[in-house]
């Protein structure tokens, strides 16, 4: 402690670019210029900045043709229709190769630190260290005449703590900061997952997927928790000692969200059942999510409200509090500001001028994450209600150019940001530092991963299925708990922490469960599908048809609006010896109408019959949303009709003006709904002003560069007409194949 | 020096937003997570970084929130059609109100730093301080038991150079990070300004553009640094001493070049004439890159070259080798990416996937500028020629989706970082704590760049006209003079440095110029354009029409081409009193064919002639160059006809065919020229393949949102025909004024 340590730590280069990440980003101006009186030190520092600087560059380079090469690679594969190995998959094995490269072959740059104490007689009135630290620095002039002035002070900043004091390893200047995911990476994939969502498919299934987002992620953190616990304790001691429950259960939360980005890329190449496709896409939007919530909460409590690191029921209560409080209040900022924004839009005429249109969308999206940040809630829950209230109301108001503009580079960030975070935790694998591998604790891990998804989908499944009906077959569970890829979010959850053996350990094993379950399982994903008999080539537009053509198109505004009958071209592809699941049904469930897989077709009155009594016993909290969304939010947030003025008790006349616009008053009745391609919250609500033609896509994954609106221009009797045709023409199919 | 200092300041809360912006984008990560041994220090830690992560948010929050308001605000202005002050200004004066609130409204938060030393017997055996500090702190244990382990190190990483250690005032955490500018900002308004720029009027006027732009900038830039240097001497004691010749020169380089963007959009707006636009546009594009190579030539005379400051001969000839040698091979590797873009574009069918391709685009073009950066080159200057590449040839390989796509993006991203640097300048007059107000400097500096302004315009002018008979009319001159607005450039340059008072009284002084010049003279060049009688509401189609029509459209691939005779309509608004100067001429000038400004029409037959004699003699390079590109480049890089199996000599086939495309050979011959707004590159390139019809726009800044390619479906017969009409009602027109 006497000594003065001066040690050169060597920054490994597959290290560096890390630093150019973080630093890459906002690039720190180290010169210090002096003029002509230029020092020694000076030059060497000018010089060494220079080289930072460069060294920033070329790391960061690497990175982007990294990523560049996924691209081409893609499209290679695309183009050759490989299906084995998918975009994500492609980004971690990238990663991985360019990762090992970077570890082992390179130089290295000396790093140095050194140690050092106050000037003087120390006195620390402070509870915390402090912000700066100013340091004399004896300078080495070029004119050799040692001048008094040749001490310069430098600044240094608060990084952080250090841990390991004796570990000559550690290399701050390498921790990439992991806040990097939460606030740069995170954020445009989430908004893009809520904006891009099919609305229609995800309140049809509402029930299913919240059950399976809330209940079952949660279930599955506390279940993955507690068995890991278990386990720990057989683990070496090191690890069982340092890892505590809470810290089991913060992994539980952390594995427990799936990513849906491979399986959603493959299920819209093939374009499986709508309904599967809502259902995985819904519950790992939302369970990211809940994560996220979650795992703060496990985070608080054993921050701030437990002394003992026990069970304490206070301490959890307030956990649970925390819990609630976050994820609804998120929740609220984000459609507040969402429904701001289409307030913005509607009331002004900002859509003459698309390029300040989406300029203020995107700032808008933008404030909200901060907005959240800044009240200590979850921007990244609130960005993702903001980006569904952005696309099921601004959407709406926005001109065709802005509609597509921002579809286009929220997708286009979408995919940089996925690739991104892939292909580091293909890096990462090798450079990060804090990497610990620990056999048992990863095969635990793995074991847990694939336990906590079986006790989300199967039991909850089960229950789902007593409580109503129309059933969730066990291929689409069977599919449902394969679809459990990790990604995203629990890497960046899980490399947030990395202060403890037990926290790195986590890392590793989550690293491990994301690179294997998207390459492998998402791989398999195609031959599974086959397997489990999941039919694929489903048309949107047959099943859009279908409803148009059975329900009654005339319904008035209340309640009594006819369910669809969806059983009718039930089996479309039966022939082809595949389940059929009905779309459409205000009833957040899927049922299966065959129980035998192969080639029988059901009885299309039947299932009519369970979708109408169903639609009324189980959907009444979505009706009832759904027909206030109709009444009140989208004729004030958007150009639709009816307006305010109808829908409004005539007391309300005057405001019920001032909220309704010219446009509103004027339009033909359908130019403005058309165009909304998520309208029907719960189905029908689009009938209530008689038909209008819904256009597939919207702002959706697949919609990026598609004429939006195919059938913007079909009167309703053409639809009818068409829909008809189209249904002839199957019912002829199927009897052929009979 | 012996008493520890452990000062508290004052972070004053106009500063925090600017915190916020550097580390807003990277958050640093503080959290310091200690599962259940939370002590008092690393409670007050985390509490502390939670505070100072939500006034991140909140100040980057309010600087979103004033982005919006601009954007509503230019809603309305355009709304209204308010033409005295555009949206730059705009950005500005908002920027000011917020600065001024921020700065006069608000509380503080302390900031808190130490003075330290090395820990025991100090060895300094290094040339540079140590990257990090580990700096041991007691720490308040919650449990009351003080154990040894209560001592924690925290690591402290290097910050730069403390130049004021008695100044209290001096905020290291408050100081943006100029270099921000440079690596964030910059870059994309750089890139579009290559992207966006209309290359046919361009090319008209290289000769005058690379005049102004190369010598004029120069000039201006030793001229200024001359006139403040003799100026300085009358100044105060402090600044004199303080102001060397090579910080005035700096300041003339910063200061000279002038930004497009307000006189643009205002000139976009009032559709000027289009020559004057390209040579406004040109030469401020071409003057941002000479001006940042220059002042980094002129930043490494001080620094590396020159041992007393004075002028040596050597140094002097190293930074002019210096100079040329960055500045071309930025060029080269700025080009190089773009055609190596095009390449991939062309040989993959990337085009498939307009997300994947845009992708490609956007990476591409971004690892460029890391390119340069990486070999210590300008990345900016890479970026502006990757970006006039990327236009020329990879736009016509991409897909119609990516096109608009790519253009979108950058186009928003250009919109927001003109925007954002705008709406800081006005702020940071308030915020930024090394502003240095000296009423002499900025007087001087205003004469000075104007002065320096009239020597770029007026003499070259007269030279340009003296080697050439059609001249710039001294109303042109005047507007070009007056269209000289300083903008984001710089101050980025400006605010990079700001290190000795004499840089932060330039500081202020660019800054003030900023904003003098956006708002005044941004807010007056409507009524100049009318008061000089330049011709406004020009319509670009017309003068295009005007060629397609006069000219022989069936030239061979030799250089016989005839030039276009633009006399011809010369005077369409010639009866509203305009002057009108000729669209069109392979010579890169400007001419006035009327020298009394109002009413007068002038002989459109002479103006032809002059046009014919003077193409051959004056525009020899750049029809070489067109050529060669017509011949050799886009054959290879796009999918242009004649192919290379046609241009290339016989021996060369085998390559040729390996270079040329299927669809090349198979093409109908017009399809992706077609697309292609800026191929000719010397007026008249498309007539060697037949008449082919150029779209107007290409990725221009007014074709946004509008459908690329109006007359995609003419046939040449139609275009005759249309021409013709137009040609009858013109003439009608100009006969009814006469």
């Amino acid at each position: 402690m006497a000594a003065s340590s001066s040690k050169a730590h060597t920054c490994r280069p597959q290290e560096r670019w890390k630093i150019a990440l973080i630093t890459g980003v906002v690039l720190i101006g180290l010169i210090c210029h002096q003029g002509c009186e230029a020092t020694d030190t000076d030059i060497a520092l000018d010089a060494k900045a220079t080289l930072n600087h460069r060294i920033q560059s070329l790391d960061l380079l690497v990175f982007v043709f990294l990523l560049a090469l996924t691209v081409l690679t893609i499209w290679l594969f695309k183009h050759h229709r490989v299906s084995w190995l998918h975009e994500t998959g492609l980004a971690v094995i990238y990663g991985l190769i360019v990762g090992a490269i970077m570890r082992y072959a390179g130089s290295s740059t000396p790093l140095v630190h050194m140690q050092v104490e106050p000037e003087g007689n120390p006195t620390y009135t402070d509870k915390l260290p402090p912000d700066t630290l100013w340091f004399k620095y004896p300078v080495n002039q070029t004119n050799t005449t040692k001048l008094p002035e040749g001490i310069k002070t430098y600044a240094y900043v608060f990084r952080g703590q250090v841990h390991d004091v004796d570990e000559n390893e550690i290399d701050l200047k390498a921790t990439f900061d992991p806040e990097v995911f939460f606030n740069i990476i995170l954020p445009p994939i989430i908004f893009y997952a809520g904006y891009s969502l099919k609305k229609k498919y995800f309140f049809r299934n509402l029930g299913a997927i919240l059950t399976f987002a809330i209940v079952g992620t949660t279930l599955s953190a506390f279940l993955i928790g507690g068995v890991m616990y278990g386990c720990a304790k057989l683990m070496p001691k090191y690890l069982s000692s340092s890892l505590s429950f809470l810290d089991t259960l913060y992994f539980g939360a952390l594995i427990s969200p799936t990513d849906p980005l491979t399986i959603l890329a493959i299920f819209n190449d093939l374009r499986v059942d709508v309904n599967l496709y809502a259902l995985v896409l819904g519950e790992s939007v939302l369970n990211d999510a809940v994560a996220i919530v979650l795992s703060g909460a496990i985070q608080n409590y054993g921050e701030h409200y437990s002394n003992t690191g026990e069970f304490e029921t206070t301490a959890f209560l307030r956990s649970m509090s925390d819990f609630f409080s976050i994820f609804f209040l998120s929740l609220l900022i984000g459609a507040a500001m969402g429904c701001f924004t289409a307030l913005l839009t509607k009331f002004t005429r900002v859509r003459d001028f698309p390029l300040l249109e989406s300029a203020l969308f995107v700032l808008m999206s933008y404030s909200t994450f901060l907005l959240a940040e800044a009240t200590e809630l979850t921007g990244v829950v609130a960005v993702l209600f903001c980006g569904i209230c952005q696309a099921h109301y601004t959407y709406n108001n926005l001109s065709e150019d802005s509609r597509q503009r921002t579809k286009q580079i929220f997708e286009l960030l979408n995919f940089l940001a996925e690739n991104f975070i892939f292909s580091y935790i293909g890096v990462s694998m090798f450079t990060f530092p804090k990497h610990h591998f620990d056999a048992g604790f990863i095969i635990t891990a793995f074991i847990c991963a694939a336990l906590g998804r079986a006790v989300n989908v199967y039991p909850l499944s089960w229950l789902l299925n007593i409580k109503r009906k129309p059933k969730i077959s066990t291929n689409f569970q069977h599919m449902l708990f394969f679809a459990g890829l990790r990604g995203a979010m629990s890497f960046a959850l899980a490399i947030r922490n990395t202060v403890s053996d037990a926290r790195q350990t986590m890392l590793t094993a989550t690293s491990l469960i994301v690179i294997f379950t998207v390459i492998i399982q998402g791989g398999a994903a195609n031959f599974l599908l086959n397997w489990l008999n999941i039919p694929v080539g489903v048309d949107d537009e047959t099943e859009q048809l279908n409803n148009y053509q059975v329900h009654s198109v005339y319904n008035s505004m209340d309640n009594s609006h006819q369910p669809p009958s969806d059983g009718y071209l039930q089996d479309m592809e039966g022939g082809r010896g595949k389940t059929r699941i009905s779309g459409g049904g205000t009833d957040g469930i899927l049922d299966t109408p065959i129980e035998g897989a192969n080639g029988s077709l059901s009885n299309g009155a039947t299932g009519s019959h369970h979708h109408r009594r169903n639609s009324h016993e189980k959907a009444i909290l979505a009706r009832i949303w759904g027909n206030f969304d109709t009444k009140f939010m989208k004729p004030l947030l958007t150009h639709s009709r009816p307006t305010l003025l109808e829908t409004l008790p005539n007391c309300c006349n005057p405001i019920a003006r001032l909220l309704t616009t010219t446009q509103q008053l004027t339009q033909d009745g359908g130019e403005f709904r058309r165009v909304d391609s998520d309208s029907d919250i719960c189905i029908d609500n689009d009938s209530v002003n008689g038909l209008t033609s819904q256009t597939p896509g919207g702002p959706g994954p697949a919609g990026g560069g598609q004429a939006p609106g195919r059938r913007n221009s079909l009167s309703r009797s053409n639809i009818l007409n068409e829909t008809n045709h189209i249904a002839n023409e199957l019912s002829l199919v199927t009897n052929n194949f009979m």
